[in-house]
């Protein structure tokens, strides 16, 4: 959700008559689809931020705002109790924010959805002596098994897949590698807590060869014979072990075509992001056209 | 996170020798990571929900536990300050609770992250006559510019790739589908606050072909030749647009492969769920193996 426009709503001081009280609307900014956003960025009294914020209630009904959103910082916590007693609802939450969100029309709300999965990557990475680069971890549900796996990991906020593939390989083993494509996909539900996972399971070339590998996460890493890696039962288990392998073993064996990366951009602005599709097609002597 | 045991802690009653006050610890169930869940499902006054939260971190700190959790429902709002004021950050929001989370050992926290994506459909739905579904909404960023694009939509938080893009078709043009493949996804950052977005663009094959549309999101829907569709200037745009045209083309006049849904167990359970991968390779002889 972008913000169109700054013309912040004044900060209208409306005077009781034959008072002292003041109450001042939140200073807030129009999105572009017809609500508003309000940043309270100061620390405010909870009662006085209570006031204000009936009162700004009262101005957006009648200027027909729709989706109304708070962003209220960690720091400013004790806002958010008055704010749902005014009838505001959760949206999302960062380490650092909580983000509020309250809907005026009578209709169903059209307010966007939050964030549902988190994206993690698989990452196959064999050299020209068909050896794979291993690991064995500190902590999860590896530990201790004895398994041999592909460094895995999460791409974090803001990260394209094929870029926290690399960064991943490199944290975990200190090898450097470029991206060759995503060989398959699964996604799983309640993963943690209601959210979903996606598991984007990839290949990459290496392009250095000595292991230098993390001491937290990882208790040790090699490059392994691929026989030796498909061998171990926990891959030869049914189910998702199992597939992995043999696409893997398809991808350096049978010229199995999974989905390269190439940079696009969005159809409504021109942020550059990355589409994935079937490298056999970008390879076609025909597909000069991409 | 799923919980391994029910042996909450005992709620035990402090009581100062002499006098009136007692704290009661919260109730707390552990975790399999070496920490606990404290879902707080009844009303509580703040300040004695903080006492006993101060006295249950030093019992945890005793304990040795690491990541605490606590589950706050929306109607017990008046509990976030109190939590925060005792070192808790916010972990994520749905609109009905808000999650805090507290890590305790000196180490560095290896807390699951927040969900980072929503999922989002494109549906390139096509008849025997090379005609493609295609409708025009009443909202978003098409609103009012004539282009007859793809249903899209959001995938619902637990829901299938495959199966959401089947339910958005079905709600928004009556048309009942069955999934064929993805055919490429695109990943994109900041579409909605912080968060990132990935969209499938999936073919699907039509089972039914009497267009009813949906009354509150779509302003019309209808089949529409290839060649129409394709002629419009917006899917004639460099990046995204041309890319998925193309791609649509190379489906059903190449056999372009896409990435097909095949049922699978996770690795440490017998959850069910999809993978995605290159269809070619599952209708390969040689692939019985799967």
């Amino acid at each position: 959700m972008s913000i169109s426009s700054s013309n912040s709503s004044a900060v209208v001081d409306q005077l009781v008559e034959n008072g002292v009280k003041s109450t001042a609307l939140l200073d807030a900014v129009n999105d572009e689809y017809g609500g508003v956003i309000i940043e309270m960025k100061e620390p405010m009294d909870s009662e006085v931020f209570r006031s204000s914020l009936r009162a700004s209630l009262s101005q957006w009904r009648k200027e027909g705002k729709r989706g109304l959103w708070i962003k209220l910082p960690i720091e400013h916590a004790n806002l958010v109790e008055p704010a749902v007693k005014e009838g505001f609802w959760y949206h999302h939450a960062e380490p650092k924010y909580l983000m509020l969100v309250h809907w005026l029309p009578e209709t169903v709300n059209i307010l966007p959805a939050n964030a549902t999965h988190r994206v993690g990557i698989g990452a196959f990475v064999i050299n020209d002596e068909r050896e794979v680069l291993v690991v064995q971890e500190n902590a999860g549900k590896f530990k201790g098994t004895g398994v041999w796996k592909l460094p895995t990991g999460v791409v974090e906020q803001g990260e394209d897949i094929c870029l926290g593939a690399i960064r991943e390989v490199k944290e975990e083993t200190g090898i450097d590698t470029e991206f060759v494509e995503v060989l398959l996909f699964r996604q799983t539900h309640k993963s943690f807590f209601e959210k979903s996972d996606l598991l984007f399971v990839c290949m990459l070339r290496p392009l250095s060869f000595d292991i230098q590998k993390q001491e937290l996460e990882i208790a040790d890493a090699k490059w392994m014979p691929i026989e030796e890696f498909t061998a171990q039962p926990f891959w030869q288990r049914e189910g998702l072990p199992k597939h992995i392998v043999e696409i893997c073993l398809a991808k350096i064996d049978e010229g199995y075509a999974g989905f390269a990366p190439i940079p696009t951009t969005t159809a409504f602005s021109n942020n550059s992001s990355y589409m994935y599709l079937n490298s056999q097609f970008l390879n076609q002597p025909s597909s000069s056209r991409i």
